[in-house]
């Protein structure tokens, strides 16, 4: 079970890597493109297990990636995969939704002070286009104020990235800084009249940059704006819930939203998204149409249902916190001990890892690459996710080989 | 196996619909909200066997919608779920994406003489979204010429209900009439040097009205006119795909897409989308950024894969024709008997019926109902879809029920 790899790319990786060339757009696309960030991480993987994942040639790696946050409970979690297979025995994509949608509904709602409803989807970006459309259904609005940086979603109306996209996709769009609440009250200004959301992650976890807690201050600001403007208030949780707080990532602020997007982990790796909302915005989630061919399948309910059901016994957002946080102080005095300013931030459920004076990042990736290698896999400059299926002991194991990591950047 | 159910909607099921009206807006959304359609279908199922699917009662109705169309070789297929489950035993949303992928967009080139490329995603919006955006990458341009009433999908840039949409969402479509090519020639004028891509369904397959089939000369001058332009023309197959013709839809005719949006039937119901396209579009689909939690994940690339290796067998779209021909001619000889002018229009395998004369649907919610009180579930204005699990005696026995139906008319 630790073995680290012997060898950076297998042959079987190699191959999969020069056939993928020919079938696919660059060989990969989208966030796990590796080429975009590694030469030493695997682009394929064939397995996974508790807190651990198997490339294609055999190599398995302590995964601090957990499927890019998916994986809040380890791969396979037993409980989940019951249920995953006691669905799947009984049926998935039917002409209507499972009861598991009710039941499932309702416990989110229990779950969640600020929801009063439920609606499913597949993609995180199902979920945020869901959010923004219902308020400005709503409001009968335009604008939406939006985080400089931020990332809701990989589609024209909120793509970071300029190719394919119109100036009309993100016409109403107002931009502010996070964490300043003078620029989110100039940005409401901006919109006028015509400002139908304020659209706002638990955190700023852009990439290629440390991460920043949100200021309460500015938290309850933005509530207040929404108020004041009749806007409505949408937490982007896709990558945050579930893995903070479960009722919320903006909870422990006292600040609850109108409207929530949620993804990612809500069903340990199947394929589910969720909006849930206030009373308020019922009629307006209702008025929109928003659909999806496997928007109703019962067995990504069923997963969510089981996932939330373990969540809810109390132990796993605990265990997180307590090994990311033996995570963040092993990699701090491995830092000083090798001579290396570092940063951490974020919480420690989400770290993230860089070095000082690292501008163009070429130490972090050096050090993330020589991580994979060692049998680590860990990210250069996207937030990482521990899941509860990390012990204590396999912290020690990843500091173990993380602290080769360092000796290998000499 | 052949109980018709006894009630139209029983006690468990009014207890459901209770409960969602509480934690889901209108008690549903989408497409599956059957207060949209019926008095009498059921608003949940908890199960499925080949074509057959039973509600939280214990009813069981014959199945001719098979998830509105997903499931293409019945509910549970065998082969299918054998690969759903030796995937998941593995791992599905891991930090890389699966071998399988490179597998299956290999088959699928292999398959689809118009793809060179393939990429992956979940629903059927995500693959039209991606061909839009990569078509603009590629021209530079902006106009989308797309049909009058045809679906795409359910997101503000090509949403048919107006609740919560801008004007700049949709503000780059520019419309046609679907067969009527001078009005494309119209459209493509109105463009003028900004056309970037013309978006067209295999056939006309618009909700509450006749299914239209797809005029070849049509088929043939919408190339000449994505030639002669430079835009892309985009296949908009994920209704009709796999179950018409499993080279792409118009491949019959010798017109083939520069682009093709794939979903629904890809993995007998497991949540997959993708993209097709050709070399001259593969650095244009590599520039763009588009990706999603779910769109690595291996268990529905193990099902996809499965379910094409099936279809390529050869049997399940010819006997999807000859059951669809036989429930088509049934249908006709019951109508002429019972003394009603109904119209079916659209390929067999993707069946609907109207009633002459029936123009506020009253007649046809009223069949359809009878139908779903005998055991037969199918839709009053969407498309049915069948499936390969359907025998000649499933058709059989669908057809001594909806002679029934037509009975309960009087």
């Amino acid at each position: 079970m630790t073995t680290a790899p012997t060898t950076v790319l297998g042959d079987r990786e190699l191959a999969l890597r020069e056939r993928a060339r020919h079938v696919i757009p660059g060989g990969m696309y989208g966030h796990m493109n590796v080429a975009a960030f590694s030469t030493a991480h695997p682009q394929f993987m064939v397995s996974g297990d508790g807190c651990r994942v198997t490339d294609a040639d055999g190599h398995e790696y302590l995964d601090l990636m957990c499927g890019w946050g998916p994986v809040v409970l380890g791969h396979r979690h037993r409980g989940v995969n019951t249920a995953i297979l006691d669905q799947l025995q009984r049926g998935d994509c039917l002409d209507g939704t499972s009861p598991l949608a009710v039941d499932y509904a309702e416990l989110l709602v229990d779950t969640v002070p600020s929801a009063d409803w439920a609606m499913f989807c597949k993609n995180g970006t199902d979920a945020t286009t869901t959010c923004v459309t219902t308020a400005r259904a709503a409001t009968g609005k335009r604008k939406v104020l939006v985080a400089n940086g931020a990332y809701h979603g990989a589609v024209p109306w909120c793509s970071l990235r300029g190719a394919g996209v119109t100036g009309e996709d993100q016409a109403h769009l107002v931009h502010y800084e996070y964490n300043d609440l003078a620029s989110a009250e100039q940005a409401a200004a901006e919109a006028g009249d015509d400002l139908a959301a304020i659209l706002v992650c638990p955190m700023r976890h852009d990439v290629r940059r440390d991460q920043e807690l949100v200021d309460p201050a500015f938290a309850r600001g933005l509530r207040a704006l929404a108020d004041r403007t009749g806007a409505a208030l949408i937490l982007d949780d896709v990558r945050c819930g579930h893995r903070l707080d479960l009722r919320g990532s903006w909870e422990p602020l006292g600040v609850r939203p109108d409207l929530t997007a949620w993804s990612k982990a809500l069903a340990n790796g199947q394929p589910l998204g969720a909006v849930t909302g206030t009373d308020a915005l019922r009629d307006a989630a209702r008025s929109i149409y928003v659909t999806g061919s496997f928007w109703y399948a019962a067995v990504p309910l069923a997963a969510g249902l089981a996932t939330l059901r373990e969540l809810r016994k109390g132990q796993a957002l605990p265990d997180m916190l307590r090994t990311g946080t033996r995570l963040r102080e092993g990699l701090a005095a491995q830092a000083t001990a090798h001579g290396y300013g570092i940063r951490q931030t974020g919480p420690v459920q989400m770290p993230v890892l860089y070095f000082d004076g690292d501008d163009d990042l070429s130490v972090g990736t050096a050090w993330a690459e020589a991580a994979a290698k060692r049998g680590v896999y860990l990210h250069p400059w996207h937030n990482w996710f521990l899941s509860a299926a990390h012990t204590d002991a396999d912290i020690d194991e990843i500091l173990e080989r993380t602290d080769g990591a360092f000796t290998d950047l000499r």
